[in-house]
């Protein structure tokens, strides 16, 4: 069979890198911008036209046409979110017209409005004619009303009632990582029929691991992973060898559940029930590791106080709106400390020292408060925090911190004795320390326990609060014991 | 068939949610420890005996061991990591031996740790024996030398060889993933044989979702994703509807690399090739997903200076193990910036406000130096920033920086110069907050790109550079400029 090697010598020639595909872009749009360069030097600004017809740019954007189309739509995204904005669009507009919709799917947020904002309405109705409603559903944010209402005329029926199940649901809910290419099958058929109704595909929907036994209300009866559909004997009835599915999700939890089921299971789908029971779709494995990846970004980024993930090369605008929150939460927070400092200037004035040495006693307490919070809000997203515990892990980390306060005050109380030659000080030093990092360990757990307790998400806001205590009350605890004791 | 109806009405049951089975085995733990104290209230601190035999504590054990044989392996996991140490220990106890294995693959590595010191070495022996060679590596680094020498010496040869690979790689390279679970058949053979060779299989390793199609000298030569031979016309061979594999994995390549892919072209799994292009073993998607959550979560506790996961529930001296690095470090760079402030005790002793002001100024550039690096590091993390782009990312970064400056370093001006009633001391002010925000900005693109460039994770390590750049920074500025203008 020379055709079957043939077509296997071809096929095993290795997808390319999408970091070269990205330095092959960079490197063919720098090499066309040295040419226009050259051609306006030559004929001047007004040579648009020259330019644009040059036989040089010309072959470069037909090479960059090339390369662009043998990528898979996640590269081009890769490519697409690592280009500044002219560079971008100019790109965006090179790659085929029907491939717009599954690029717009892959991209960022912030990348993909950049991405649609450069479209018209016919442009975008068109990109996403291509996609599934649960896709569709996934862009509708982003897309002008003008837009969707377009497309929603365009869909048949049933699917208009997908993309409006699909565009109900918060992006939290395990409806939002739905679909609804699940393969149904009856109990009562064998397994011979099932097989012969499956090769009348031409493939199965992606991610496709198991088929979904329903009864004639769609109510979910069990599964058929296809592993056994193949090992089993094809006389048997589907209700003879199908398994109860490992978990069943309903439309309306959060996706949090159904990504610890996917991770603790090992899931490739599951299916996705109403209260009734009634199989409405299902979620697949890569829906929940990208959920899982955005959901982990998030954290990261609000940790550090950025309201949503930020495209490196945004407007310096879009920039400022992205951070200036938390900016200004931070100064109303330095803000107070520093009036807790102003309350002790006299002393300040008496003991210059003073003013040295608290920002050491205030890092400290806002160092291990984080620690003691970054610990619990984990662990805490694992379900695995009990409000019962509470009085446990204050006990706990109080006592780590009266260590932590003996050894690295004592550290610092000596340094501070040696540098000031004043005893009293170095002991004031030691106290303080100590007290704020026990301060620090109860705020720790108490801040998070009490907002899981009134049914908020611990990681936000945990991190800016313990360290606005700590701050000021590291300040009180310093500046007050040294006046009480040295001043 | 009411056979088959039986089943299915029996399948459909849902499955206990853990939460709730955790609930359970606290509620019993609790009712144990009340009838336990009642014991010793009524025979004393003697009546050990008595109190181990007793009817309801025999009851409550029972039931405890019934919950925990209906529970999935992961969900014990869950549970046990959930429990204080004693109460853990004891659950552990009830737990079938056979079930012990798969239980300690699943748990974190603090939790497992415990477990194991609580076993002895034919425990451990007769737990590895019931694992795979690659869930037997996943253990070894917790597993005592004389446990490794026996499990191994209990290994057929080939899984010698296997496990001598799988405990040869890196924890974030591709081979730490990988499993040897792969089915592979031969390209010449029809799809009709195929068929009848997975029939004889009880069932298929999980996530199998492609056979491997490897020639005579195992090399890879394309895949038979299971939906294909499922819809293909079985009289065709496997070399004439097998597909190029979407990618092909090296062992020694990062695991990111493989994480990349699948989260890119939602795969469920991946053959791994060694340099010769022979199919050594898979990655499978489940693998994956738990790589994801993991460096998620090895990120953000970096983040909070723990070194790694900590069981919430870990004996002190763990606890101040694993925070101590992190404290000292920080100690370090605020002493250096409690010294850039001594520098200045004259100034502040003749104009005291500055003790006040001089934390906000360090505060704002820490803040916003880290939003800075924190983007960068996560679109560093995607392979989006190149070197290349720094000079563009400082301009921005600087405009940024220079608006926020002006805003926020105005209002603090103001309200600076109303507090004091000192014009100049809010001019000094606001030039310092700006000053201080555009060197967080420039150091902010500058750390992390410099780290990339030799090399290093960014991840690791910026955020306590900027902050000790930033503050140390911040109050040199401030100090000096009120030093020239004010005092």
């Amino acid at each position: 069979m020379p055709d079957t090697v043939e077509l296997s010598a071809d096929h095993v020639e290795p997808r390319e890198r999408v970091e070269d595909a990205l330095a092959r872009v960079t490197s063919l749009l720098r090499r066309q911008r040295l040419v226009e360069g050259l051609i306006v030097d030559q004929v001047g600004d007004g040579g648009d036209a020259a330019l644009r017809n040059s036989a040089v740019t010309q072959t470069i954007k037909a090479e960059l046409e090339r390369t662009l189309a043998r990528l898979h739509p996640a590269d081009i995204a890769f490519v697409l979110e690592a280009l500044p904005l002219d560079e971008r669009l100019y790109i965006w507009e090179l790659v085929k017209a029907d491939r717009d919709g599954e690029i717009l799917v892959e991209v960022s947020d912030a990348v993909r409005e950049s991405l649609i904002s450069s479209m018209d309405t016919e442009e975008l109705v068109a990109a996403a004619e291509t996609l599934d409603t649960e896709e569709i559903a996934d862009l509708a944010p982003d897309l002008p009303q003008e837009v969707l209402d377009d497309v929603f005329r365009g869909l048949p029926v049933d699917e208009r009632e997908e993309l409006r199940a699909a565009m109900s649901f918060e992006e939290d809910m395990v409806g939002a990582l739905m679909d609804f290419d699940d393969v149904q099958v009856r109990p009562d058929v064998t397994l011979e029929v099932v097989l012969r109704y499956l090769r009348r595909f031409d493939e199965l929907p992606s991610q496709t691991d198991q088929l979904f036994v329903v009864d004639r209300n769609e109510t979910l009866q069990g599964v058929l992973p296809l592993p056994k559909l193949i090992v089993s004997d094809p006389r048997l009835t589907v209700g003879a060898v199908m398994e109860p599915p490992v978990v069943k999700l309903l439309q309306h939890e959060k996706a949090d559940v159904a990504a610890s089921a996917f991770e603790r299971y090992d899931l490739v789908s599951a299916p996705v029930v109403d209260t009734n029971d009634r199989l409405v779709g299902r979620v697949t494995v890569d829906e929940v590791l990208d959920f899982v990846r955005q959901r982990a970004d998030e954290e990261a980024l609000a940790q550090a106080g950025l309201r949503e993930e930020e495209d490196i090369f945004a407007s310096v605008w879009k920039s400022f709106q992205n951070r200036w929150t938390w900016l200004a939460i931070n100064l109303v927070t330095a803000f107070i400390a520093s009036r807790v400092i102003g309350a002790f200037e006299g002393s300040i004035q008496k003991l210059v020292a003073l003013a040295a040495l608290m920002p050491i006693v205030a890092g400290i307490g806002g160092n291990s408060g984080n620690q003691t919070i970054t610990m619990l809000v984990r662990a805490a997203a694992l379900g695995q925090v009990t409000p019962g515990h509470a009085r446990k892990l204050v006990r706990k980390e109080l006592t780590v911190a009266l260590i932590n306060g003996l050894i690295w005050g004592g550290v610092m109380g000596l340094i501070a004795m040696l540098l000031y030659r004043q005893v009293p000080l170095g002991l004031v030093m030691v106290l303080a320390m100590t007290l704020n990092l026990m301060l620090a360990a109860i705020m720790g757990v108490v801040i998070p326990i009490t907002m899981i307790r009134f049914g908020r998400d611990p990681a936000v806001g945990s991190s800016v609060m313990i360290t606005a205590v700590t701050d000021s009350g590291g300040f009180f605890i310093f500046l007050g014991l040294a006046t009480l004791i040295l001043v």
